[in-house]
């Protein structure tokens, strides 16, 4: 559905509330990314068997954080690990759990996003939830996976509200469908580009003549540069997110974690790669990838035929295996999933008056227009 | 100086050898790559002391191919290294040296830049000059820095054309002032998103409040995607340059090896940062890093404050070191530069008929109306 | 003092508190680990401005974990980041806290060892800790440090014992001086080379010709192979702990966390190249860097001269860099003090009878007569 | 055979030409190394198919070199590429082709050894090889795979002697079969811990209970530290080669490559764990890795399961894979047969007198007597 302008001028008057649902996504907006179609619901859980949970904290002037997790299928992770790949492209940033994914080339639990300040209670979440999972009652060694974004501006960062159980919860809920946007868990109090930002997910899925396969993109959006939509340079037309004075006020600092699923039966190292290809994306939404900045993504398999199972854990066992001379595509969706996805969190996020400041919305009614023109 | 358009009709019409001279740089016919500034050359050697030296094959249907070697500093390179740092992106490359320059943390050789299958060639090159050079007598390890981009469609590449001799003379005839772009050097060959590319080069110079400092960029373009200049999908536009097509054929391959150099005083591990940049411009010039691509960055420090001259390689000594905390900018910078320097690679590029196709110059007089609306 | 060979013969029937106290260090033994000289404690603390300190749970059969706490200094350690480097040589653990070590090349927090499901409640510490500090009130991002091995065979692993204040304890307990080794803090459940292992320590001062630096190394050792003490076989020839039977049995899994400290000016790189050469050490005690083992090296300089303080982090400035030229004896006192760490560790554990078995402490009255023999 | 002690004694007195036959490999005079049996050559031609070619430059006082040429397979090399992993432990070395090695987890040529200011001609004669064999005729590029090490001391280096038609020679004279060792190839001029050193080689056979595979090693060796064997500090008993005269005479600077063939369906991730082990065979031969030491490890596959063939490189395939728990075997093989190749590098040169200076044999009949007493 595209969005009418008309509607969009009425957002600005509209109760927060109402915005959320009020605002389009990207796509929603007729804003087109890259080349290639989205997936039926144009999110991460279009790659079949992945599952998003979202515990949001009851929000406050204070309080505007959560947690958001991602599990690549809903059986026992720990048994049934799913091949990764891991990239850290400017690591200010506490990804916890990486070096393992690296060596074994594996994830073996839910990949869980928070605030900074808080990934040591994600990690206890994880690792409570996966020794409590039947069939698990011998396992004694756990990696947790958890990312984060500092959302300090909005949130009451140094309090460190988000606790265990919201954590457990944020696991317990994930559900494939629909995956809400904007101010919402993990992305409650994120902010980019100096708008309110936050959660977003956007997918690509490949002509089957280049495969046929699907690759689904979730973000945390947390970081600065000139905000650049399909080429145009918003950021510094709407005046007020001019880069110089982002550095000179420390304001393009922040961070993006980049979440990324596919049906593909890749190796790890393909995934590695997949996951380098976030940065792409990251980059056409005019990221200056600053010094602050904890910039990662990690890409797993959802694929059967690659999943690492009790079975191929056991002995030498047949996998799949696309090889690099057919990857070149999934790196295309990956570019163009990530730029929509961030787009998204943008798109979706109302204003949010927080603990040391306001986030306001990126104004649709101006960016629009501007990209009409443009296109 | 802007290029007036009835120029540009001008050009497709004029003989090959005049059209060189007569296309205009990016800047010069009204393309503005970000908000920076560039310094006086709007090139690499814009930063004090940084040598060019390219020698172009003579060239024939079978022969498009050369040299372009970078010098960081106009002494003895081997006695006075420099701090550099080094990134892979997607390393479907040759790049000769790069472990040592990761270990050591620094160059001490020319850095030179060929096709594919000469790499051994510039390689011996770099060793026998160095070693040639006065002061080097006792020289017995030499760690020789050679990229390299595949010409392969215009050039006889099999044949091997360049030979050690013509590596020399390209070192050799290293020199500061500008920088000759286009079908020149290591570019003699080489396309970019199916147009004729070459070398580019392009820099920016940081107002003082941002430290004065200056950064300047040099590529070798040959990669594929959908060109994208200033966020307009020119090469989607054109017609003939969509993605599903260039995968298809396998035409999206290619490579990209870019050379940064800035005057800051940055350590080794900052330069690797920085490095890391320059993919972010060439992400926003549409580059999809497929997997046939060999995307490598090199940056380097010619700050005396931190050569590593003979006394302060021999004692703990003091060197400057920029800060974390104030290298924001510098990457800023290098992502501008790349993007531009990109760009100034095919503006600058003429026709070339070669061994194997031909490879149109991006025309310009079609391609500036597009931005002329979008902007 | 060198240990008499009768006083070993008692140990083995004395009461387990007292055999702490009465096993010899490895040197005490009259076991020489390499060419170089150990400092006057033999201990990581003897690395000017170092602390360490340690919480061993209330043991029972059920609990045999704690926690290790490395302060690099006794100042500000977030206002006073100290440049380091990090190595996962097989990383089969979950060492929080690197990616951002690596990217800044510095460490921020105390550094915590425990058990590997309790690395988010040591991580909760060193973030809450380090905000409570004088003069961090504005801070809002915190890099954890934690490293761990599994001692899931003596210790209850999955009841996830210690604390987020038995973690505060360790840091807030630290301070210089003797460290004490064996059954204590975070190795009060390791196994070595199926031996009861735990904390070791050890030192090199290296002459003034080499440079006069000191280097310190903690380990917290829980790894396995062919126990072998210089040079000696020494786990074949006890008959036990054959590497055949412990790859079948899956015991020759495990970790090791190597923390190395030295006072030389060194870079982020150089300390990094440092940190790798602990896993030579480690070799040499014989280990088979098994698939399970988490393999993690850390390093750090305390040299004020490198010292990342609030100045130097606000604009260019001048730092000390010990030249790679230089760094070879540091290599080698890291190699030296790492295998002499480990040795520590296993002389200093007395037997533990725990969870799922029990680890005999290493039968020095067998041991040291093969190694008399052997020297 | 075990080499009687009366035979040593009339070694030192015999011409250097008969020395080369009859100095014993390590296993021939009695040193056992590890626990592990090698296989039937106790080479890395025992892994079926790899073939190895050298070729000596004819010797004088001033030309000591050659080349080392290993072939993965006998058939097209390039067309049927073999999975690899590579490590660089100490970088102060040439290693050319290595980052297409880690981005596409492949080799498609032979892999070269020869001294550090040859690799380009040793590049330049895989490349041209690989283009000449029949198949080859499309093929545009080619990653040329080189290791070095310096043999400075006795070969003049500087005056750069082998040429590209030496190394085809190496490539085009490959065989299976045994392999000889120590002055030969590559290994002509090497010097390792101040005795003669060289190519060596040795091999490791696992029982059926850890999987049956073998696993191969070569290396050349030209490195320093203190030479320890079986664990008896044999460089520091015979007096002439202590470490801090190395360190502060520079001698100990030197490099090892070591190239690891196993026919274990191992994937390029696990293949680069396995090179990461080789280096702990070099740690126990006493190496202190210093600043000056170019070390690296490159480990590949000949299994058919998982090679790349043509057919696997057109569409997802089913390759076999070892899984990560069933790997621990093949890493103590990969140590221990890096260890012991090493010795027979030593055990197998006879002295050289060289462009400047003369390396003498490892005296055997002094140090198998130490050797006698420890075991």
């Amino acid at each position: 559905m595209r969005c009418a302008l008309p509607l969009l001028l009425l957002l600005s008057s509209a109760p927060i509330h109402a915005q959320a649902e009020m605002r389009p996504r990207a796509r929603e907006a007729g804003v087109i990314v890259g080349i290639l179609q989205p997936g039926p619901l144009n999110a991460i859980t279009d790659v079949k068997g992945v599952k998003v949970g979202q515990v949001t904290l009851p929000r406050s002037r204070d309080v505007n954080t959560g947690v958001t997790a991602i599990l690549p299928h809903g059986g026992n992770l720990f048994q049934d690990k799913v091949p990764a790949g891991f990239v850290a492209y400017n690591a200010f940033g506490k990804f916890m759990g990486s070096t393992q994914v690296v060596e074994l080339g594996e994830v073996e639990t839910p990949i869980l996003l928070t605030n900074t300040l808080n990934v040591a209670e994600a990690g206890a979440a994880a690792v409570e939830w996966t020794l409590a999972q039947p069939g698990n009652e011998e396992v004694r060694s756990v990696n947790a996976v958890v990312g984060e974004t500092n959302d300090g501006l909005l949130n009451d960062i140094r309090a460190r509200h988000v606790t265990v159980a919201d954590a457990r919860r944020a696991i317990e809920s994930a559900a494939d469908g629909q995956v809400e946007e904007g101010v919402v868990g993990a992305g409650a109090g994120t902010v980019a580009f100096g708008f309110k930002a936050g959660i977003g997910t956007a997918s690509r899925l490949l002509p089957a003549s280049l495969g046929g396969w699907t690759v689904g993109v979730l973000v945390q959006a947390n970081y600065g540069g000139v905000l650049t939509i399909t080429g145009v340079p918003v950021g510094g037309k709407l005046g007020r997110y001019d880069y110089r004075q982002q550095v000179e006020d420390r304001k393009a600092d922040g961070s993006v974690v980049i979440i990324i699923a596919t049906d593909a039966p890749l190796s790890d190292r393909n995934l590695r790669r997949v996951a380098e290809r976030a940065f792409a994306g990251i980059a056409r939404t005019g990221s200056s990838f600053s010094n602050g900045s904890g910039d990662y993504a990690l890409a797993f398999s959802t694929a059967q035929a690659v999943r690492r199972t009790a079975d191929r854990r056991t002995d030498a066992a047949s996998v799949q295996d696309l090889p690099n001379d057919r990857i070149s595509p999934i790196f295309q969706a990956a570019i163009e999933a990530t730029e929509e996805a961030v787009l998204n969190a943008l798109f979706k996020a109302h204003m949010v008056e927080g603990h040391r400041g306001t986030a306001q919305a990126l104004p649709l009614e101006k960016v629009l227009p501007m990209l009409e023109i443009a296109r």
